[in-house]
């Protein structure tokens, strides 16, 4: 294990947090809040911590083991030191709270504690708000501008924090990858920006709500999220770009290289329409009778769905009312979660497939016994090594998911709230049932329970494995 | 797909079934009770449609789709008939209300949508609790002592009903296999039966008991379960049967041929009892301050422990009103269920074991990609086609759930209630949490929902594939 990399990495990625903490001191400094001070201190603080960590070690090389190690840890440190800041400024004043917020940030799960978020200075909303946009995208790839690394080193370092079942590379150089790809993030986030403006949103809520659309996150500068707007060209935009920031990027690159063909018959891409769709279409006849009209049930349906399957966790309507069938959808939409390669959360629409085309294989093959039966998603066939990785996630997705509503079960809440609150911060959804439903939040949980929900969240975000390489054993000997 | 024979085996299968009938009606003779004449009437109703189905064909030679697909026919048909007498006796005047309740018996779920078990005639009664214990062992290993099938086609038939991820053969004809079998099941049983008249039950309330304990199943004769003895004797010798009816039957052959050594070395026996003690421990602490006594506590705590994790479902206490803490370990001690190739269900521990042990390969792998790691039950290498099977069996298993939860939440009740429901009948436990919560039963479901969870309730105890080809459409096409 190459201990002084992973040092030297984490040194990097500290600057780069204390240089973004530069962004909500300078929006305080425009509403003139005092608050701001606090963003400019951890800011320094991070710099001399990135000082002392950061010499550079001779040996550069890196491996998947130290890939994920780098990674984990350095989601745990970004959201520890981002936390700071809320707390110095008494907006959230106990740093386990703070913390957990910082990861419902980081992670895009988009969840609060905060009961009053209109409170908030407007500086320490926007850093808050800013963890969604920065973590969407993920934090490592920020680093691949900064350190020099070998190909292969920069490779695994994308592996461990990119949500989906494989990797790929757009150009050759992952570096490159990784600038094109934040480029295009960049460029259709100011798109939102300019068509929320011209909704009559002021510059501040677009850029706010940007960062959360984009980031699949759910933070809000309302209470009441996006409902507050009550607008329906808000939510259509909303609605759109919650479904566009749910695609695989490497998609949109194919679009810029003008390979149409390619785009309209991924497999993905049309699962993950076809769910939407079909999700919509349902809910929208199975809660026509609470609105009414049904282009307000169309409305609140689509919205709802494109929150939930792209785990933004905007909420426009307390859909805790609508019948236990919607209900159950949005459930099932949660774990299924958005498309690879794009800043959602979930287990993933072609893990799904690949799910899928797995047991139709199992049953020709009983029918067939002779015959050779493989796995092919977009007309290429998907290896062992693939869907054994797609397995192993499943199963470990499963034992965290039983393991941590078990845990927070020493809260005594009902098991609705426990299941839903561990489903959505393990899927980095938001909002879940019963006592954490659309209209409440998670500030009821005890300190322990938030630890565990935190984890959760951190284990979803990136994908199960780097985590679980933070608690092997192995790990920590001395002698590797 | 030779049809003739599916024909064959099924027609000996409903003979079979006529012939168990007589049991019952010679109970009712016994009570004199005038159901009895029901029993009779179907059994003839049986012999007949046997006699259209049996002719001999001349192709006697099945291979595993063929096991798959007589093993889920035959389960549906013995639960049709099975559904008969309760329908003709008006015990049960539905047929959907019956088929559901037969189901509960054969699967040995053994929950109910009776309300009043003490008002059933003693003969519909034994008959309810007699598919328990055949359905226990399973129905088709009767078959194989009528049938005379090469060893390849038995084998076949064995693997499709056997619970768990392989199927060893004691000896090396399966006819002989199945033989020792249900003569091991048979002493075991008539050992309960003794030491409950011991403890001052009645013939009849000991073999009815005996016959739930055996199969793993949870029917009773009294509307409050084994918690209307309220003896220690009885909750005592009932938890211990529950346990040995959970063990893998293999084990037991091992004992008589007095290979001790291999039996406690056994890897699924250790966590088996490991999983027991833990939950036991655990449960017996959190309810302390409801019982008192720690030796009520512990009492209760491992009746209803040996209860779930065998997937029997009898109840003695009302755990709905235990801490969450406690609901949740029950929760996951019905998903994990006993050993393979023991009455009980659920995912079964061997399944749960080498899930585990995939994980740490996994990591190990990644710590050390050079090693070559393979997964290890009882010192012997698991091949990579049963840990496909075990990965294949878990993802069915999850789009089951899912799409079952769905499906019956159009009845719109609570989450907690649909949730439960669901997993409890598809590991055929019985019981589970709110409006099925052990004092409640299933009589509030709509005969849509009854139907789903009858489904689920065939594809937990036959372990999904069976069930899951009966839908495939390439099965049913006539050129293949």
């Amino acid at each position: 294990m190459n201990y002084s990399m992973i040092r030297f990495i984490l040194g990097k990625m500290l600057l780069i947090e204390g240089i973004l903490m530069l962004l909500p001191a300078l929006v305080s400094l425009l509403y003139q809040e005092r608050s701001g001070i606090w963003f400019v201190t951890v800011a320094v603080l991070l710099l001399v911590t990135s000082l002392v960590l950061g010499r550079k070690p001779k040996d550069m090389v890196i491996y998947a083991k130290e890939g994920f190690i780098v990674v984990a840890l350095a989601w745990i440190f970004w959201s520890a030191f981002g936390a700071l800041p809320f707390v110095l400024s008494e907006s959230i004043p106990h740093f386990v709270d703070a913390f957990f917020e910082t990861v419902f940030g980081f992670t895009t799960t988009g969840s609060t504690i905060l009961t009053d978020i209109e409170a908030l200075p407007k500086g320490v909303n926007f850093w808050r708000c800013l963890t969604h946009w920065v973590g969407g995208m993920g934090v490592l790839v920020f680093v691949m501008a900064v350190v020099p690394l070998s190909g292969k080193g920069s490779m695994f370092l994308m592996r461990a924090e990119m949500p989906g079942p494989t990797c790929d590379k757009l150009v050759p150089k992952a570096r490159s990858t990784a600038k094109i790809l934040y480029c295009m993030y960049l460029a259709l986030s100011a798109v939102e920006v300019v068509l929320l403006l011209f909704g009559g949103m002021d510059l501040y809520n677009a850029v706010i709500h940007t960062f959360s659309t984009a980031g699949t996150g759910g933070f809000s500068s309302m209470n009441a999220s996006v409902a507050a707007f009550d607008s329906a060209y808000i939510d259509g935009v909303i609605t759109v770009f919650m479904l566009l920031f749910g695609v695989n990027f490497n998609l949109y690159f194919l679009l810029l290289l003008r390979n149409f063909k390619f785009v309209f018959k991924n497999e993905e891409l049309r699962a993950y329409l076809g769910i939407v769709a079909g999700a919509v279409a349902l809910i929208t006849i199975n809660i026509l009778h609470i609105y009414g009209s049904p282009l307000r049930a169309l409305r609140y349906a689509s919205f709802q769905v494109s929150s939930v399957i792209t785990t933004t966790g905007f909420v426009t309507a307390n859909y805790e009312l609508w019948p236990e069938f919607s209900k159950g959808i949005l459930l099932l939409l949660m774990i299924i979660g958005a498309c690879a390669g794009s800043t959602g959360g979930g287990m993933k629409v072609s893990r799904i497939l690949i799910l899928a085309k797995t047991i139709g294989k199992e049953i020709r093959q009983i029918l067939h016994p002779k015959s050779v039966n493989v796995v092919k998603l977009d007309g290429k066939r998907v290896s062992d090594e693939s869907t054994h990785g797609v397995y192993v996630y499943v199963i470990c997705y499963l034992v965290i998911l039983a393991g941590s509503i078990l845990l927070v079960t020493v809260d005594n809440f009902d098991f609705t709230t426990n299941f839903t609150a561990v489903l959505t911060t393990l899927n980095n959804v938001g909002p879940g049932l019963a006592k954490v439903g659309p209209i409440e939040n998670f500030s009821q949980f005890s300190y322990f329970s938030k630890i565990i929900l935190s984890m959760d969240m951190l284990v979803g975000r990136l994908e199960i494995l780097p985590m679980l390489m933070l608690f092997a054993p192995q790990v920590w000997r001395k002698k590797f």
